[in-house]
C-alpha cells in the first residue's frame, strides 16, 4: 500500500514560525470511494494568509485547529480515479487541498485546471489561479484607478502587487511600487512598466513618495500595513480609495492592529477604504480571467513564480514570504509535473 | 444708512470654543451693485462642522480665516434688489451666507427655496436642506442598507441621524439609535419607529449593542467617532459598511484622530468605510429630495428644529451640538420670518 506525507499544525506559531510548530507526517494512503480520486499533489501554494490561518485570531475562515492538516491551494494530477469525470493523468485543482503529497477527494470538490497551450503550470498556482484574482478585484473592482491617478503598491514586486500594478498601468495609471531591495525595485522600473520604485530597504518611504508622487496618491493597494500603510494613508489625496489586500508586516503580531494615526482623514478626504479576501470574489472569476487569461498567453503580463522543491521544505520556504527572500509567487514543487 | 452685525473669527478656538473666539460686530450696509441682491438673513444653520471651520487643521475646505465672517448656511428673504431674477420679498438661500444678519449677493450665488405649501421653512434649513442630503446620501448611496440588516446610527436624535435612521427603516433594515439621554431615546422608538435606543449617558454602549444586537451590526452611520465608534465598529459583520458622517467627539481636539483599535478586522470582515462631506453630493440633491419632500409633505418623516433666537446667541447656542442640549436640527432664527 503506498504512503503519503502530510503537514499538521502541531501548535499555535507565537510571533515568527518556528520549527516544531507544523510536524511532517506519513501515513498510509486508504483506499477510494465512489466518487472519489487520487490526486498527486504537484505544486503547492504557499502565502501570507497561511499563517494567518495558523493563529486562532478572529479571522475570515475557520482557522486551522491543531492536530489538522495545514490548509493551503494546490494544483495536481489524477493517479487513482473511482469517479466518471476524471481519469489518471488529468490536471486538476482540489481547491484548498492541505500541505500533502496526495489528497483524497470527491469529485465534487475537483475542477479541471483549464490549462492554455503555451502557458506553464505554474501559471494556474499564480498569474491565472487565486493570485490574479486578487490582484485583479482588489485593483479593478475596488480601487477603480482612472487613468492619470497616482496608484501606490505595496509588496509591489510580490506575486499579488506586481499583477496588481501592471493592470492599473493598463488603466492609464501612473503605479509607484514599494519593494525590498534594488533588485525587485529595477524589475519594477524596467520590465512591468513600473514609472518608480521605493526600496524601503535602503530608503524613507515618505519622502521617497513626496519625490514621485508630486500629485500626491489616489489609490493605495495595500499589501503591507504598518508604517509603509501609514506613509501611503498620510499622502492619499480626496477621493483616494485604499483597496486593503493584506498587511503582511503585521501578521507574526498578535492583533489588534493599529491603523492609521489620522482616521480623520478618511472623513476630511472622503477617503474609501475596503478591506478583501478572494473567496468572496470566485463566483466573479471569469470576469477577471477574461483580461489576464490573453494577457498572460501573449506575454503582455509579466509574473514570475518562485519554486522550492519538495514538501519537506514547506515551512521553511513559507518564512521567505515575511523575509522577502523569494523571488515571485512561492511555489512548493511536491512532485514532478506530469 | 441700515447697519448690519456679523460674527468674525477673533482666534482660533483651543478645545471648546469660548466667548471672544468670535466677535460680533456692527457695521453700515453698503449699496448694492448690479445684479445684487440684499438678503435680510431669517435662519442661520448651526452644523457640528462650524467648529471645524474654526480650527486650522487639514480639512475639506479652506477654514475660515482670522477676521472673516464665521461661515454658515442660510435662509433669508431679500430686502432689496437690483436683480432681474429676484424681487423683494422673495425667500431664497445664498448658500454659505455666514453668521450676520444680512448678506449682498450677486444673483449667480443665490437660488430660490423651493417651497412646499404646508412645510415650514425651517425644513428648508433642515431636512430638506444639507441636513436631509447628508443623511440620505451617506445612508441610502454609501451605506446601502438591506432589508433585515442591522444598522446602528450615533447621534440618532440628532438632525442627520434622525433621518438617517428612518431611511433605514423604510428600506427594512433594523435600526438601533445611540442617543444621549432617556427622552431622546424614547423619541426615537415610540415617535421615529427605531427598533432600539441606547442612552450613551445612562449605560454602557458595547453591551447595549450585544443585547439590541444580537446578529450583530451590518451598518453603521458613524456621527461621534472615539469610544462610541470603537463599539459599532467591533461588532461590525462580514462585509459591514461605515458610513462615516462626522465625528462630533472630536471636533475639540486637535488631529490625529484615532480610529479604531483593530484596523486588521477591515481586512478579515471585508469591511467598508467611506468618509462623506455633503458639498460632492450638491450635484445629486434631485435623487434625495425626489424621496425627502414627498415624505416631508405627507408628515411620514419626522424631523424637529430647535430655534434659538437672535444673532448675539449664535456662538453660546453653537456649544449646544457639543453638549447635546438642544432637541432637532439646531437653528438660529435671525430675524422673523416674512
Amino acid at each position: 500500500m503506498s504512503r503519503m506525507n502530510r503537514w499538521v499544525l502541531a501548535r499555535r506559531p507565537y510571533g515568527e514560525i518556528q520549527p516544531g510548530d507544523l510536524e511532517l507526517i506519513e501515513e498510509p494512503i486508504r483506499d477510494l470511494g465512489d466518487g472519489e480520486v487520487l490526486i498527486r499533489t504537484v505544486y503547492l501554494s504557499l502565502d501570507p494568509t497561511n499563517r494567518i490561518w495558523m493563529s486562532d485570531q478572529d479571522q475570515y475562515m475557520p482557522p486551522v485547529q491543531i492536530g489538522e492538516t495545514m490548509r493551503g491551494g494546490g494544483l495536481g494530477v489524477v493517479e487513482r480515479s473511482r469517479s466518471e469525470r476524471f481519469r489518471q493523468g488529468d490536471i486538476v485543482s482540489p481547491g484548498l487541498t492541505g500541505w500533502s503529497t496526495h489528497v483524497i477527494a470527491h469529485e465534487k470538490g475537483v475542477n479541471p485546471v483549464p490549462v492554455i497551450p503555451g502557458v506553464p503550470l505554474t501559471a494556474y498556482m499564480s498569474v491565472l489561479g487565486a493570485t490574479g484574482l486578487t490582484a485583479w478585484f482588489g485593483m479593478i473592482d475596488i480601487a477603480k484607478p482612472q487613468s492619470g491617478e497616482t496608484v501606490v503598491v505595496s509588496a509591489a514586486a510580490g506575486a499579488v502587487g506586481s499583477i496588481a500594478g501592471q493592470l492599473a498601468k493598463r488603466r492609464g495609471a501612473r503605479v509607484i511600487g514599494i519593494a525590498g531591495g534594488r533588485a525587485k525595485c529595477d524589475w519594477l522600473t524596467r520590465e512591468l512598466g513600473f514609472d518608480g520604485a521605493i526600496d524601503y530597504k535602503s530608503e524613507e518611504v515618505g519622502p521617497a513618495l513626496d519625490r514621485l508622487c508630486p500629485n500626491g496618491i489616489d489609490v493605495d493597494f495595500e499589501n503591507v500595513g504598518g508604517e509603509i500603510m501609514e506613509a501611503v494613508f498620510s499622502r492619499l489625496n480626496t477621493f483616494g480609495r485604499m483597496s486593503l489586500c493584506g498587511m503582511i508586516s503585521t501578521y507574526n503580531q498578535d492583533p489588534p492592529i493599529a491603523g492609521p494615526r489620522d482616521f480623520g482623514r478618511i472623513l476630511m478626504r472622503r477617503l474609501m477604504i475596503k478591506g478583501f479576501i478572494i473567496i468572496d470574489y470566485l463566483h466573479r472569476a471569469p470576469e477577471a480571467f477574461a483580461e489576464l487569461g490573453p494577457l498572460v498567453a501573449s506575454g503582455e503580463l509579466k509574473w514570475k513564480a518562485h519554486v522550492e522543491d519538495g514538501l519537506e521544505n514547506a515551512l521553511e520556504a513559507l518564512n521567505r514570504l515575511f523575509t522577502g527572500e523569494h523571488d515571485g509567487k512561492l511555489l512548493v514543487r511536491v512532485s514532478p509535473e506530469p
